[in-house]
């Protein structure tokens, strides 16, 4: 997986993952807490941008966070010491191939791991698999195909086109939200309930310009910007009109809106 | 207007146009109610699938319903009376030449008329005049390039695209929703605050796959068969494809997503 991660793992990267999380911690995590003394697993922690927003809205559940990135797990471990939370604790392995008895954990949490595999509904089984009869499942994916803005721009949407395409080159799939209801369902959950969270964004709300639109949406699509210029998918002109584009959806007339979906399940 | 209505005055289509405000009346109009003694004028009432809705929410509010088409004021006429709502004054008016006082209504309230029209701007400013200082005005607008299923197909995707290319032949503007905060801005209107009203369908809400993504969305696409294949934007078979792989997002494994977009503001 380590080397399949879309986004990369640069520093830039790592503030681009930590500044998605806060903007969005009200919109996505703020309905998810855990009762004191639960066991919860996070699969893919990443750099712990979650794992924090987790265990501070839950300081008394234990939290076992897990990736596969040794780098990863080393940037989530000191960002956790660093909030002073003592809560969770880190273990590196495979979703695939967890470490765990059956019926080991309490609750399942996972936050855009999904969209990176090929293989999402095995990952499903596998994590219900250590998950206890009566536990839960979170699961908090985007969907790429859910954003659109004014003004129009043939180019942004095709610089958007790259990212899902490039995503999905490298086997994973980044218009999963809407499928998350079925994924669910055929990985053998039960009650299962998917929920949206729009992120919608005018003017009126310039911390969500800044922090949403800028700073999380238009960075990442810049993030493949080499890959989609070097393998011919956009030309570097288009690419960069794509993206001025993009820009020009946070002026003061401009709109963007894109979704993301919560779902929640039962073992 | 009356010849340029994308969806035509069908028997079929009056059918349609009550199913859709009815599934959606709790997503769209639950919010919307008005004080008691005061004028509420909304404009371009159709058959009165809204104004049902808006008289019965607001009972002691007195409203004024205008429409270009004397067929739809009729249909508007008996719905209203044969639901034994008598605070519902109808006149034939055109939207650009409202034969009212500047200053005359306390609110102004309009649905899913912006999108049908070339200068939605001036109609928002002719609106403007008859609305009292301090007095709100309620727009709600679909967006049809918010549409986005499970399982994905090129086919679906076209026979939306034609409704969009066919409604813009016509001067509208389908992916109006979007852009309500810049257009009620650029209006004059004060305390602009949009609200985008998602419809989030899979098979655990058989009543939204009933009401909203048959009866209201794929029968509104499918409205347009005749013009779509007639004037060369799809083949038959491909329409016809495009139709059932609609049918499809209905099925077990299949998602649906709408957003209307509800815009809200001051003079």
């Amino acid at each position: 997986m380590g080397k399949k991660y879309v986004h990369g793992y640069t520093a830039r990267e790592n503030v681009r993952l930590v500044d998605q999380a806060t903007t969005l911690a009200g919109i996505l995590h703020s309905d998810t807490v855990y009762p004191a003394g639960s066991n919860v697993l996070e699969a893919g922690c990443g750099v712990g941008a979650q794992t924090i927003l987790l265990a501070r809205n839950s300081p008394n559940a234990k939290f076992t966070a897990v990736d596969v990135s040794e780098d990863s797990l080393r940037a989530a471990r000191e960002r956790v010491s660093s909030q002073g939370l003592t809560n969770v604790t880190f273990h590196r392995c495979d979703l695939f191939h967890l470490p765990y008895e059956e019926n080991s954990f309490d609750h399942l949490f996972l936050c855009f791991v999904l969209e990176h595999l090929p293989n999402p509904m095995e990952a499903l089984l596998c994590l219900r698999r250590v998950l206890k009869g009566g536990g839960t499942i979170t699961v908090i994916e985007g969907d790429h195909g859910s954003a659109y803005f004014s003004p129009e721009s043939p180019d942004a949407r095709k610089a958007i086109r790259c990212l899902v395409d490039i995503q999905a080159g490298m086997g994973g799939n980044s218009l999963i939200g809407r499928e998350l209801y079925p994924l669910l369902m055929k990985s053998n959950f039960v009650n299962v309930d998917v929920s949206p969270r729009m992120v919608y964004v005018d003017s009126s709300k310039p911390d969500l310009v800044e922090g949403f639109t800028k700073n999380t949406f238009i960075a990442m699509v810049k993030g493949v910007r080499e890959q989609a210029i070097r393998s011919g998918l956009m030309d570097e002109a288009s690419w960069d009109q794509g993206i001025r584009d993009l820009y020009g959806t946070t002026g003061e007339d401009g709109t963007f809106i894109y979704t993301f979906f919560k779902g929640r399940a039962s073992k």
